[in-house]
């Protein structure tokens, strides 16, 4: 069976809500978010860097989660989520899928990252609101895209389930209220049963 | 045809790279990578964030570089250089594909970003030092994946396209001569002539 390592508010979010959506079984194991754990050899074993999530599937160790959610819809989703592989439809899914990690989460996790690494010495204002400023540039393409439709690509699919998480990133690291659009999309998502229960999975 | 708009030492390299190992026609269109151009109206009406590359075929236009490799791979490349689709294997080979981009490159994008956005005021070095540090971290991954092979898989896939575009950018940007396998994987890498190519395109 499908096992998530888990810690509330991370990529993992994105793993169970999938689950959820496709109606697959799974089981989450709750892990520690403290660097300590996530250095510790036991951990590196998971994951060589020291990230969250890792899933387990039989014999199969695997870390990040835009894998793990094109593995899982691959192996378990019989063509649920996300358009046939090798259309032009697909070739978009993909690219929202790559862009809500690759391009509009890089910024948002610097922004924990930065404060990770200066919690000591302070962080640096005008870093992170150069960061804040990327991201709300990725935020005002998501606002174009969803304008004139419910979904990314029109009907729900997998990419929004990627998205999903992101923007509710933002709304926690770098808000704003000039994408009326964008916050229609995240307001329906947060609709949706199977991301209610991820976000709240774990969460006292 | 595939037409990528591209930029030399920027991320269709590796677009460029898949096409020549795959024996595909494509054309190349080489665009300025000038702020002012990727700001423009025209620019933005191809990729929202003014990012490099995109990649149109047919009436299709698409940017992120790691979508633009699956999508080759799934519409034109005969189950070539990427395990059969929702096996283990695939799921390994996303994973360093997606590690790739979404981890790896992620702080060595950011030291070029930092770079970018502090140029007047002057780069800030204990940022950029510890995105090298997170850089290295991932270096190290490598070096240890490729310890007892060749590639990342054992045989060569798009995930090496993936990987040796940002083990590129970490000779440039983040050096280590600490992670010996990697450099040899690296030198490797560099031996194909897809690789070549796709490296010299466009380069005086």
């Amino acid at each position: 069976m499908l096992k998530i390592y888990h810690v509330p508010r991370t990529r993992s979010v994105r793993v169970i809500w999938l689950c959820e959506e496709l109606g697959i079984p799974y089981e989450v194991e709750s892990i520690s978010f403290d660097p300590e754990f996530r250095a510790s050899p036991e951990w590196r074993k998971m994951n060589p860097v020291g990230k969250v999530p890792v899933l387990t599937d039989g014999d199969l160790t695997m870390f990040e989660s835009g894998a793990m959610v094109q593995y899982i819809l691959d192996r378990y989703g019989n063509g649920k989520l996300q358009p046939a592989i090798g259309t032009p439809e697909h070739a978009l899914y993909l690219q929202w899928s790559w862009f809500a990690e690759a391009t509009f989460a890089r910024p948002l996790g610097e922004i924990v990252s930065h404060g990770r690494a200066f919690a000591k010495t302070g962080v640096i204002p005008e870093v992170v609101a150069e960061l804040q400023d990327r991201s709300h540039l990725c935020l005002q393409a998501i606002d174009q895209a969803v304008q004139n439709k419910d979904f990314l690509l029109g009907e729900f699919s997998a990419a929004d389930i990627m998205m999903g998480y992101t923007v509710m990133l933002t709304e926690m690291l770098a808000p704003s209220d000039n994408c009326p659009n964008a916050s229609a999309y995240w307001a329906r998502l947060q609709e949706r049963q199977a991301c209610q229960k991820a976000i709240g999975y774990g969460l006292k």
